[in-house]
C-alpha cells in the first residue's frame, strides 16, 4: 500500500499524475491518492472577491485563514480538483472514487476553538476559524472501497468532532492515512524537488534523512515544507517504513519518488 | 430500499430533510439520497459573473445551457450542497458518504454531441454543451457502501462514455438509480406539492396517477415537472413499485411522501 499526496500548488501536471498513478494501479499496486487545492482555492477566492490571508502561529507555522466563506470556497476548489483526478484515472481504466475527509468521517479532528496568530508582533486570538488537525482516520470506508477494487482519491476538508467541516493540512492528513492503512510508503509530492538545505536553491536537495536526523530536517524546512517534515515524522513514528518528499512536476512523479527521487526519510 | 431525490431549488429545508432521513435510516430503513443544486448553481454563477441561460428543446423540454465553465460551477455547487447533507446526516448518527455520478462511474451516459435548441422560433445546434442522460447505473459502488453500513448521498454530474463529466437531470438519474437498486419507492421531492392540474395553483394537486394515466400526467406537467413525470414513468417501467412526487418544503418531507403526501404514481 502506498499513499501519495499530490500538492494543489501551481505547476503540478495532473495528467502526468493520473498517467503514472493509473500505470501503477493497473499493474496491481494499491495506491490511495490524497490532494490539496491551494492554488485553485486562491484563484476561486479571487474570482469571488474574498481575499485570502495567511495566519502565522506563534511557533512560526503558516496556514490559511479559514473563515466560513473560505471553507466553502476551499471545499468547492477541492471538489473540482478531485473530479479532475477521478475522471483522469477513469479515462485510464482505474475504478476511481472521490472522497473528502467528511465522507464516512474519514478524517476526524477537533476544531480549534481559538487560533493564536501573530499580527504585527502581537499575538491575537481568532475565534471564527474553521481549522483543525486530523487526529483519527476512520479507515473502514477506505478498506471497504479498496477491498471492492475501487481506488480512493481524497481531499480536505475533514470533519470536526462536533460535526463541522474543517480545513486541515493535507500533508499531515495523508500521513495519518498512511499510518491507518499501514502503508509501506508515504509520498508527499509538490512543486519542489524535496527538502532543500538552502531554500529556494533547488540544487541544495537533501537526498536522505534518517530517523535521527528528523529534528535537523525540521529546522531546515521553510514555509509549507515544515508541515511536510512534521507529517513525515508522524508517519514514520506510526510505523510507515519510508516517506519521500518529492516533485509532483516530474513526468512520472509517483514512480520517480518510489525510486528515490526527492528526499527519502526513514 | 428507498431512493429520495431532494430538489436543489429555493425553499427546501435541508435540516428538515436530514432530520427526517436520519430518523428513517436509524430505524433500519435503507435510503439513498439524490440531490441537485439548481438554485445554488444560479447563485454561484451570478457571483462568478457567468450568466446562466436555459435551452428549450424542439420537443419543449427546458434544461440548463452547460458550457465548460457552467459544468465547473455546477460541480462546485453540487459538492457544497452534498457536504451539507452529509455533515447534517452525520450529526444525527448516520454514516453518510457523499458521491457524485462520476465516482465509480456511478452514472454513465453518452454526452450529446449536438444539442438542438429553439432560439427565437429557429432550431439551432449547440456543440460545446456538456450534457447527457444517465443510461447506465453502475450500482456496485452503492451496493458495496450500503452493505458496509454507509448511506450514500449522490449528486450530479455524471460521467460520459468518453470520460467527460456531464450535466444530467437528477430526477431521471434518481429514477435510474431506483431501478438499478430495485427500490420499492422513488420519491421526487421539490418545492411544489406534486403534479398540479392547473399549474401553479397548488390546490389543484393530482393525488393519484395509475399506470394508464402516465401519458395524461405527462401532458399536464409544466416546466421542471415534465422531467419528474418522465423519470417516474421510467422508474415504474423498470420495476419500481411506486413513485411519489412530493414536497421537500414540508417538516418531514420523506416520511410524508412515503405516507402518500403528494402525487402517488404506480
Amino acid at each position: 500500500m502506498i499513499v501519495a499526496k499530490i500538492g494543489g500548488s501551481r505547476g503540478v501536471n495532473l495528467e502526468a499524475v493520473c498517467e503514472d498513478a493509473a500505470a501503477l494501479i493497473n499493474s496491481g499496486q494499491k495506491l490511495v491518492i490524497v490532494h490539496g487545492a491551494s492554488h485553485a482555492t486562491d484563484t476561486l477566492a479571487g474570482e469571488l472577491n474574498h481575499p485570502q490571508t495567511t495566519i502565522t502561529s506563534p511557533s512560526g507555522h503558516t496556514s490559511r485563514r479559514t473563515d466560513a466563506r473560505t471553507l466553502e470556497i476551499f471545499t468547492m476548489a477541492c471538489a473540482l480538483m478531485n473530479q479532475r483526478l477521478v475522471a483522469g484515472l477513469q479515462r485510464r481504466g482505474v475504478h476511481a472514487v472521490g472522497l473528502s475527509g467528511v465522507d464516512g468521517r474519514l478524517w476526524e479532528g477537533e476544531r480549534k476553538a481559538a487560533v493564536r496568530a501573530l499580527e504585527g508582533g502581537r499575538t491575537v486570538i481568532i475565534r471564527d476559524d474553521y481549522t483543525g488537525t486530523v487526529e483519527r482516520v476512520n479507515a473502514e470506508l477506505l478498506r471497504t472501497l479498496l477491498g471492492a477494487g475501487f481506488s480512493p482519491v481524497i481531499s480536505p476538508p475533514a470533519i470536526s468532532t462536533s460535526h463541522e467541516p474543517i480545513n486541515v493540512d493535507a500533508d499531515r492528513a495523508a500521513a495519518q492515512t498512511a499510518a491507518a492503512l499501514r502503508a509501506e510508503s508515504l509520498l508527499l509530492l509538490s512543486n519542489v524537488p524535496g527538502l532543500l538545505r538552502n531554500f529556494p536553491d533547488e540544487s541544495s536537495l537533501v537526498a536522505r534523512v534518517d530517523r535521527g536526523g528528523l529534528e535537523e530536517a525540521a529546522e531546515l524546512a521553510q514555509g509549507r515544507m515544515k508541515k511536510k517534515v512534521m507529517g513525515a515524522a508522524e508517519a514514520l513514528n506510526a510505523g510507515v517504513r519510508r516517506v519521500v518528499i518529492g516533485d509532483a512536476r516530474r513526468g512520472r512523479p509517483i514512480s520517480d519518488a518510489l525510486a528515490g527521487a526527492g528526499t527519502v526519510l526513514g
